[in-house]
């Protein structure tokens, strides 16, 4: 079974390319990535800073949170 | 052939979880993944710092720097 791997971000120049390139590189043989933009699905934003997120983009590896860069605080996105 | 990715740490505890998940979930059949520890080799300090590495833990990847959470500065490591 897969691990899985949630990709939280906001649409941002600074989330798109982090999507682009190191969340694109997970070995997707080994985990199940999914994609959430938190600027559309708002009803996710509690969710995200339940797990820890606190800025995008970021991702959720083993449940545990990488904030990558820095594009937006999740405060803002509420 | 591969794209390489470097790792960049300081075997601070931000760090060793980050390569633990992050690092080691990328995709080794695209990537070749070099890891490096700049407490222990402070010669490539300022390599990763022309990169635009400026703190670790962090990921190179595409050329491009990924700051994953905070560990250090670089300018601490010097």
């Amino acid at each position: 079974m897969k691990d899985k791997a949630i990709f939280y971000h906001a649409g941002c120049p600074v989330c798109v390319e982090a999507e682009q390139s190191l969340a694109d590189a997970l070995d997707k043989s080994r985990y199940e990535l999914e994609v959430v933009h938190l600027g559309k699905e708002k009803s996710r934003v509690e969710e995200a800073m339940k797990k820890g997120i606190k800025s995008v983009p970021a991702l959720l590896i083993g449940g545990k949170p990488y904030h990558i860069n820095f594009g937006a605080n999740l405060n803002d996105l509420k």
